[in-house]
């Protein structure tokens, strides 16, 4: 029998090549988390179903989780999501842990859905979350963080932006405004949070299924219509939507004052489909046209600590796709090339009695941080330079007869073209050499 | 309904101080396989369960596998362990790859089995392999990167043993000299790979069962006795077991050229239990008397390619999981104290109109590299500095009236104690008075 090469389906093989490009943004993302003071912390692989069950939303359990019983005749699931994980372990050190929590990690996670761009049913997701921080500076504390992280690659205001909005808000509207019943505002919430992906016509057919009257769909379509903070504003004098629903003069303020206006943007779709959110909302847009979709998502939760019989605990949090962000910075021509490896010397020898003092030379430049790649076999002068470059290697070592006899060696380094001949011994002054 | 807080068994939830561990031990890993050029790879979450099934042995694949049916009909199974995923990614590149491939990868494994001291159901396993590697050599790049790894921490050889067998020498003596069946020869070598988890008494028990000839048991326990590579020459000599067996001379020669004698013991119980060994196996053994287990298993393998229909290709590797290290470094007071995090500057203000300034200094820093962890509220004095312990910061700074009207900043070094007044946008001087 022959077994299949492919991966599982919607699942990724990371070659060497794809595999520097994730630690490099992986390496970014625990730099930035550390600039701002957030700890890492990880949970398991595996939690009980109904840890998703009380928190991500019945969309998630039935249709996007990998579940299954286990020998134990536990319902468990290979976790879809983080947060749920870190509400469990906050709970556990509520009472004691000082305020604010500053919590980060960046864990794989696996969702159960048709594969394409941008989503896969595998993916690393960079996750931060701050609890019991003040509102709004602690919003702004996790916006400051996702641009700090995405300037780090080179990015800034013309290549991405965060689209804003607010769940009470949306609920006001929907609820009290509109008068929807809870069942149906959730509904035409669904439908909102698809409104980008859906044709315009699209989206109005599927609009028409809830009968609105025109007093709401006059209501609904001019919220539909807000596309600045300005807008906004007009919006909520009008119906007098109070600051009891969404602080906003205070955010407004506050966005300026950071200095954050050039990012930040109004959009009244931003809605997020997980159940938990309570506050602000916010995705991170690509501007590109040709990506025009969310590399972030995150927002404002109040109440995830009740299932586990704790007090209400505010947080805010966001979540960072690797897929989605090697397909921004790809999209914006943002992401190096990593194709090759790099060493810092090739360490090769020409004849076999060369082996020996070259593994011994090789441990002791690894013991000064040198990255050594050696040969298993002795290698011809011509065949040394091209399989460097292919290894990315700085320098090469020559360790023939004539260097054999007098216990030299001849380093090399290929980006100078500098060649010198070193006591084998002379360890010192062969790894300045090469380190320079 | 309120749930538990407590993570799925025989899986942990990392906390901070924890988690600071793990990633400790990540980075050594990382360098000391940069160090010896291999290349990071990753591979799926998820394989379907045939994978298992062809290579790592039927134990393992029905009762230690997570494994269930997915929504598309396959039978698929959460990795357990990391060769099997390499073998069909190295399919994949196979006839194109320069010799040797060298990979290394970190990744996250689950294994249902009774947690207890150093197993638990989720681990994270350092992998490293080479293939295509000259015989001999490869094993000894192998164990030097492993050695490399640990002296890393700080261990040597008081703290740790490599224990080496060789899987060819264990065929011949139990289906050639004592001629026994497969079947039979298998299930002697799981007991054998038992002996030091069993009482004496047990194992002879146990060994009785095989009913084995006076001849047979004479030769088994006569070999079980074997102590030192010295022994062993005596015993290959005595019984005509060959250099086809094992080319022993060469492997104990090169391990005095490389200087790794003080490191490497044989030891005739190690066998490894899966299935694709197929040369040398080796295990690293604690010498802590009160850790007496293996941290680090690994050996070499001929065709873990074939059930891919590609040709035999010679690997050697290793795996090395990050609770047992810990548990290892442990034992020997190698692991430093990471229960507090580590940050450049707690910066804090006194009076509300301290924010923004505070926070536009915070981000200013942070542009410079340096770890700025903030309040989100106004503090006073006498609060700074027990909060300045707690969150591991070198220095604090101090924004109170007088500083604001000036527009001033105060900032303090914990460990000189020496304090200066900066002006708030004198970037350099403050970065330098932080960072020094």
């Amino acid at each position: 029998m022959t077994l299949s090469k492919l991966p599982y389906k919607g699942t990724r093989d990371l070659f060497p090549s794809e595999k520097r490009v994730q630690n490099f943004l992986f390496e970014k993302m625990h730099t930035t988390a550390q600039l701002f003071g957030y700890e890492p912390y990880d949970g398991p692989l595996l939690e009980e179903v109904d840890l998703y069950r009380a928190k991500s939303g019945e969309e998630l359990v039935n249709e996007q989780i990998y579940r299954f019983i286990d020998r134990g005749e536990r319902e468990v699931a290979i976790r879809p999501e983080m947060t749920p994980t870190l509400a469990r372990m906050v709970a556990q050190i509520n009472r004691e842990a000082p305020r604010p929590i500053r919590w980060y990690a960046i864990p794989n996670l696996m969702r159960y859905e048709r594969p394409q761009k941008g989503r896969l049913r595998e993916h690393w997701q960079f996750n931060v979350d701050i609890f019991g921080g003040k509102e709004n500076l602690a919003e702004f504390e996790i916006f400051s963080l996702a641009i700090t992280l995405l300037q780090s690659f080179g990015a800034n205001a013309s290549h991405f932006e965060i689209l804003v909005n607010h769940r009470k808000l949306v609920d006001c509207l929907l609820k009290d405004k509109m008068k929807l019943s809870d069942e149906v505002a959730l509904k035409l919430c669904k439908l909102l949070d698809r409104y980008k992906k859906l044709p315009e016509a699209a989206f109005l057919e599927q609009l028409n299924v809830f009968n609105l009257s025109k007093d709401q769909e006059g209501l609904f379509l001019e919220y539909l219509k807000l596309n600045s903070f300005e807008n906004l504003q007009l919006f909520l004098d009008a119906h007098q939507i109070g600051s009891a629903v969404w602080d906003f003069k205070t955010f407004f303020q506050m966005a300026k004052e950071f200095e954050l206006t050039s990012y930040l943007h109004y959009d009244p779709t931003i809605v997020r489909g997980l159940d938990y959110y309570t506050g602000i909302v916010f995705e991170i847009f690509d501007k590109h046209p040709d990506n025009r979709r969310a590399l972030c998502g995150g927002g404002a939760y109040d109440r995830l600590l009740e299932i586990f019989g704790e007090k209400p605990l505010p947080g805010v949090g966001l979540g960072l796709g690797d897929v989605t962000l090697k397909d921004f910075l790809q999209s914006h021509g943002l992401l190096p090339d990593m194709s090759r490896p790099t060493n810092d010397i090739l360490l090769t020898f020409q004849l076999d009695g060369g082996m020996a003092p070259t593994m011994r030379l090789a441990q002791a430049l690894r013991a000064q941080g040198v990255r050594v790649l050696t040969t298993l076999e002795a290698l011809k002068l011509n065949k040394i330079f091209p399989l460097a470059e292919k290894r990315g290697a700085k320098c090469v070592s020559i360790l023939d007869d004539q260097e054999l006899i007098a216990n030299k060696v001849a380093i090399k380094n290929l980006k100078t073209a500098q060649q010198v001949t070193f006591d084998l011994h002379d360890l010192g002054a062969i790894t300045k050499f090469i380190m320079d």
